[in-house]
């Protein structure tokens, strides 16, 4: 028998994964577990890209271990997550903010922004899911719409009615915990 | 006028470029330049992804700077590069060695080659690149005639034989300096 969400009675891990639902894990933690899941199921192949650090130092306290002694977090040049879903380039970032009212813009590099302009513009699907961890509301704002608002308004924050108004709100499910390939979905209904 | 390889006589960085060509200059590197090429003419969105660590020890010495002060170098999941080309998911390892022979497989690891092999059943274009350093030749093997081999020999290395059969020389041009989304468009021609 099937239940709401495809998750089997027989499923042992699916109670605890009910009662843990969205208390206290991040965003990243989510998404990352959403991506092992749509690989396990062979739905689709994304990941989180590494954080990217410059080495200044680095030890060898053998012939084959390196050790990094010393390192800085360096500007990412691109987005944090990226992959392949149904033939077609996805690439997006992901952000979590505790305002109530807006999300701020100071959240997105410049060249970030270039970047999901640049995915957009050559076919790829890109797109921001920004949560309001204080509502606890997960949306997917297309770049086509984050542009719009960039090209069209002076703030320094979307407010939160933009996103009402224009993005996907990702409603929570068991499994994955974060479905955004179900908003891509629709995304590629429109774009098709 | 044109010159072979598109290089215009006024191009003020072509002759610099053609003294330096293939003169110390590391794969990585090329892979690099050429990517940062395809961006400025707007033809792909290639990046080679940050090095995967596992940081350990961060020092703060400031409110707003962070100091990396003990990190380890982790196995990658994926490949080094991956993309947006043509509206296709573009992904790809990229190793050279001084093997005149041969090249040893323990150079990639096997969740790579796993990687590889998803990406290529799914709908993405994946492949590997592999330098001969010493013979400077570099190939583009696609993923299907790499699983093929892999199916099919129990051999540690492929042979360079098995790279002049049925991999894709990849020539040597001006700019970019390796131009391997040529080798691309043919396969694209193929698959589709």
């Amino acid at each position: 028998m099937n239940y709401p969400g495809g998750v089997r009675k027989s499923d042992k891990n699916s109670l605890k994964e009910i009662h843990c639902q969205n208390r206290g894990m991040s965003l990243e933690a989510e998404i990352n577990d959403s991506n092992d899941y749509y690989r396990s199921i062979d739905k689709a192949f994304i990941y989180k890209k590494p954080t990217p650090i410059q080495i200044t130092k680095v030890d060898y306290p053998s012939r084959d271990k390196a050790l990094i002694k010393e390192a800085f977090f360096t500007i990412p040049s691109t987005t944090d997550y990226n992959g392949l879903y149904e033939g077609k380039y996805i690439d997006f970032e992901a952000k979590e903010t505790r305002n109530k009212t807006s999300f701020p813009l100071h959240n997105i590099h410049p060249h970030q922004i270039t970047h999901l302009k640049n995915i957009h513009l050559h076919g790829g699907i890109s797109f921001l899911i920004v949560r309001f961890t204080t509502l606890d509301e997960t949306y997917l704002l297309p770049t086509k719409d984050f542009l719009e608002f960039l090209e069209s308004d002076t703030r320094k924050s979307i407010p939160h009615s933009f996103f009402q108004e224009k993005a996907y709100l990702i409603k929570d499910t068991y499994r994955p915990r974060i479905d955004y390939l179900k908003v891509v979905d629709s995304l590629l209904e429109v774009y098709q």
